[in-house]
């Protein structure tokens, strides 16, 4: 039993590892962080860097917390979506943590696409967090 | 501590309350089984009196398994969205559960209205559950 979380560098992305640590602590079952991005020109090197830097701590938080887990930064051409599901499909994950941006005030009735396309297309439930801050 | 799922008498409203009902159990927390229903018009006898028959074996199957529970039919007006919002802000809700359509073969994109409602407005995370059957 696995829980893969997708992460991102943004308040979103904290909000659901937040939520899939204390999932996997309550359940005693390892985590998969999971970064992905598409790579090619859309790679900023300095977001990148940033990414990498976080994800280290991320990894050191774990740790010191004691939850079994596991740090994956994959680049090879996929959507965030797709590396998700493949990587679920791969653990036969218990289920997938993501975050949602919360709308603006303004704010269309609208999911991104990639949130779409987990919740519909993954093998198993999906967490769905919201960011606190923003 | 409260979990507060989304009932329908099909599919995918049995999924989403077999896994709100495993992670009652795993947490020891409270379940709210909310059925929800706009009425006036669109309220058809014969499928309110198969709900409320299923919504009966419901209560009795929860406390069987001994899952503290609450089976409310709310029929007040309000999208199923709506009202299942209000009840989790209600009880301070620790997580909503949902069940979400595959999609068909031809499937496009698309979240349901009702559900994407949820998962951006809901004060709470929310775990959505794809029906296995169909």
């Amino acid at each position: 039993m696995t829980i893969v979380v997708g992460y991102v560098p943004k308040a979103e992305g904290r909000a659901a590892l937040r939520r899939a640590a204390e999932e996997a602590r309550l359940r005693r079952t390892k985590l998969v962080v999971l970064n992905s991005h598409r790579g090619g020109r859309d790679l900023d090197a300095e977001e990148n860097a940033r990414s990498e830097a976080e994800l280290a701590r991320v990894g050191e938080e774990l740790a010191a917390a004691g939850v079994e887990h596991e740090v994956r930064q994959l680049v090879r051409g996929l959507e965030p979506a797709e590396d998700l599901i493949a990587v679920a499909e791969e653990e036969s994950a218990d289920f997938i943590v993501i975050g949602l941006r919360r709308r603006s005030p303004v704010g269309k009735l609208i999911l991104g696409s990639n949130a779409q396309r987990i919740l519909l297309d993954a093998p198993c439930p999906v967490l769905a967090v919201k960011a606190e801050e923003d």
